[in-house]
């Protein structure tokens, strides 16, 4: 499908504090810098360096995340696109852009969500609400992120790929509600699945999140499973990724060959080496010093 | 010293013409994206992704350097600051900025030109006019780029930081013009020379060219002299640099720290791996496929 790059939006959303870590920030501007430029309007959604990180009813740095998701709801307002191209940032900066097209396109939309995650967390479980983001979608969760959630997406238009080594609290919120779930072995055994999949739904149209931490950690700087400095054990316990990039763009373009994608957020971009030349550079005189 | 940020142009010029490699142009970008945000104005001059790269007169892609530079001129006129930063690009960007603060500033400024080469190159000697730029600032070489030079740099007010295994040609235009310089082993042996230098020059102002190739490549992903499919020997004879990032970054602190830091631009940064990345994210769909 073609439309003109008019009508596509680019929401470029540095947010940092959905994940609680300020390095998402120059990741994301990092990330904008290496993808070509855009051809439509770009709206750059300020996300300040430092603000409170504490956590407030369950739910880190709250009045920054609300903050920042009006801003990007405005953006996208301003500009009432018909597809959004989104740049994270921590994975719910999808929650906007998502919630639109919704609204926009209601049962004629699916969601392919390409993950190791269904962040399908809530407050009780987990106070960083980037892993809340598709529940928060779904209707679930927060009143505070919901309450943006005009038309909730229909758990039976979503498709699950990459997604692997569930906990039972994610297995569970999904078999309930009858989600799909294309693994990264079953997605090898049949590429073509997803399409079918898609198709069957009923939806023309299609908006994608591409966490890149369904990617496979080995040999790939830019994951947060790589972090540098993280203490011993402490991805323990938390999926990591099983697909290859280039796995990743041939479904994508299949995708795009047979569906109207109209979404497509790029999520969690974490290039360490890059982040730490940044901090050194920030030491330079006539720099500045504001990176976090 | 201190200035207000108000009165200091960033300068954004991803150029890579001026070194014929259309993976500066990326590679501008990200060094942008990992400074910390500019507090004051900022000025992104547009370069195009592809341009006529042909030789013209002994220089490649003439046109569009030379409409590039008066791009860099307008933007800079437009502000006319007192203080420059600029991010490259080649290291060809520097024509504009230090005109403009040797034309500001006159006697009172010395340049800093921390670089493994001495950038005193001519059209008969290379097609690439990053290489020139210093011998250009001197009011050296092709007219339609030294007419920007409105007066020339005093070849007794350059102090070199970091040039070694100089070409035979390039130790007699040094040699004739009397210049210093300061090389990777005597800047070890003392770093307080360059602070000595300057202050012994009468200038109380420095410009500082600082192009990354004066850093060791060993480990670092990001230097000209890493590309990936560089056949074997392609930089035959080409200096390399023999100093570490934060030698520099302590050096530049000591100068700022005693001279009135008026002109700092970083160039020629080609991070490798993210480059290719970018490759790979352009044939993603929404995203288009401008970047080279």
């Amino acid at each position: 499908m073609t439309r003109t790059s008019q009508t596509t939006l680019r929401l470029v959303m540095p947010q940092w504090q959905g994940g609680d870590l300020p390095a998402y920030r120059v990741g994301a501007k990092i990330l904008e810098a290496l993808l070509p430029d855009a051809t439509g309007p770009v709206e750059t959604v300020a996300i300040p360096v430092e603000s409170d990180r504490s956590e407030q009813d369950g739910i880190k740095a709250r009045a920054a995340l609300l903050a920042q998701l009006d801003a990007a709801r405005e953006a996208i307002a301003k500009h009432a696109p018909e597809a959004i191209m989104t740049v994270g940032g921590d994975c719910l900066v999808d929650l906007a852009p998502i919630a639109y097209l919704a609204e926009k396109y209601e049962d004629d939309m699916a969601v392919l969500w390409v993950d190791a995650h269904p962040d399908v967390m809530n407050k009780s479980l987990f106070s960083h609400a980037h892993a809340h983001v598709l529940a928060m979608l779904l209707g679930d969760g927060d009143a505070d992120f919901t309450s943006v959630v005009k038309r909730p997406v229909d758990p039976k238009k979503v498709l699950y790929v990459g997604v692997n080594d569930m906990m039972d609290v994610e297995e569970t919120y999904l078999a309930d509600r009858g989600m799909s779930v294309i693994g990264p072995d079953a997605l090898r055994a049949n590429p073509q699945a997803v399409v079918d999949w898609l198709k069957a739904s009923g939806a023309t149209k299609v908006a994608v999140h591409f966490d890149l931490d369904v990617l496979n950690p080995v040999g790939r700087d830019y994951l947060l499973f790589n972090k540098p400095d993280a203490p011993e054990g402490a991805f323990e316990g938390v999926a990591t990724g099983k697909l290859e990039l280039e796995e990743i763009v041939s479904l994508l373009e299949g995708v795009a060959g047979e569906l109207d994608m109209v979404g497509l957020a790029i999520t969690e971009f974490l290039p360490w080496d890059m982040i730490n030349l940044s901090r050194t550079l920030a030491e330079l005189p006539m720099v500045g010093s504001e990176n976090a």
